[in-house]
């Protein structure tokens, strides 16, 4: 991670993509989101939805995954190149997550994120929050998933 | 389901519990949120959480498994009964997500549900909108997540 100080508005990240097949859409929907449209080829395309599809869930834990990748990634780099790695905190949430278009069988969606908001924090006094806007698109660039997410970014230096 | 018009603002569900155990915890970090702290103990006690704990996503999916489940006993109590079964559309998304305490190894989350808004749409007729308030506790009364959700549900007749 860089430090809160270099991270700026306007920063984007191509955080990775990923091809959903039907195994792991049913995989997911039998541990956490059981609806028939996310389990069985033949009743989902009965459904509203036409066709087996992702749970929303799934979708949003995928970028999950590949966010996290993608960091550790970057930190490798940094430690390679012999740069200091600021540490990345909790995070306190994350708000309007619109699910806008189904994931089916098949779909590819890529992930990217901008830096829309950093603030100093005055309680937190080794820490900057950060305002990310993540996005997911499918293979024909219509935006599936979008939602907004903060998090805890390490200081270089406290601002007393 | 109910039927839309029998939704009222205010509305309460008891949604149900889980207890988070290590292994779940791990497997669910190892697919989508593999960070050290959701993945090992010994890195988590050394870490901001200061023991292992679920990834934020997992606490969330939990939900949705709890809530499909609820429904699901909720129609076939309706159908036992002779009575007509509303069907639950997509939902269009959340906000106002927060994660407020980690859950750790042996929590026990309670999940609960409040109606807090209930809304005709002039463009889907055949369909209500219902926003709910989310929230889980842990064993000792304190909030570790809450979070505000988007439904259609189906209404007993058109309304033109």
């Amino acid at each position: 991670m860089k430090y809160f100080a270099d991270i700026q508005v306007g920063d984007t990240i191509d955080v990775g993509r990923h091809t959903f097949n039907a195994d792991e859409i049913k995989a997911f929907a039998r541990r956490f989101d059981p609806q028939l449209f996310h389990l069985d080829e033949v009743a989902a395309e009965r459904s509203h939805f036409g066709a087996l599809c992702a749970s929303g869930w799934h979708t949003a834990a995928v970028w999950m995954r590949l966010m996290v990748e993608y960091q550790r990634s970057e930190d490798d780099a940094r430690r390679a190149r012999g740069e200091p790695v600021a540490a990345l905190g909790p995070s306190p949430g994350f708000r309007e997550l619109k699910w806008l278009k189904p994931v089916y069988v098949g779909d590819t969606i890529t992930y990217s994120t901008e830096v829309i908001e950093t603030r100093a924090s005055s309680s937190w006094l080794d820490w900057g929050l950060m305002t990310i806007r993540n996005a997911g698109i499918n293979q024909n660039g219509e935006p599936v998933i979008s939602f907004i997410s903060v998090a805890f970014v390490e200081r270089r230096e406290r601002t007393a």
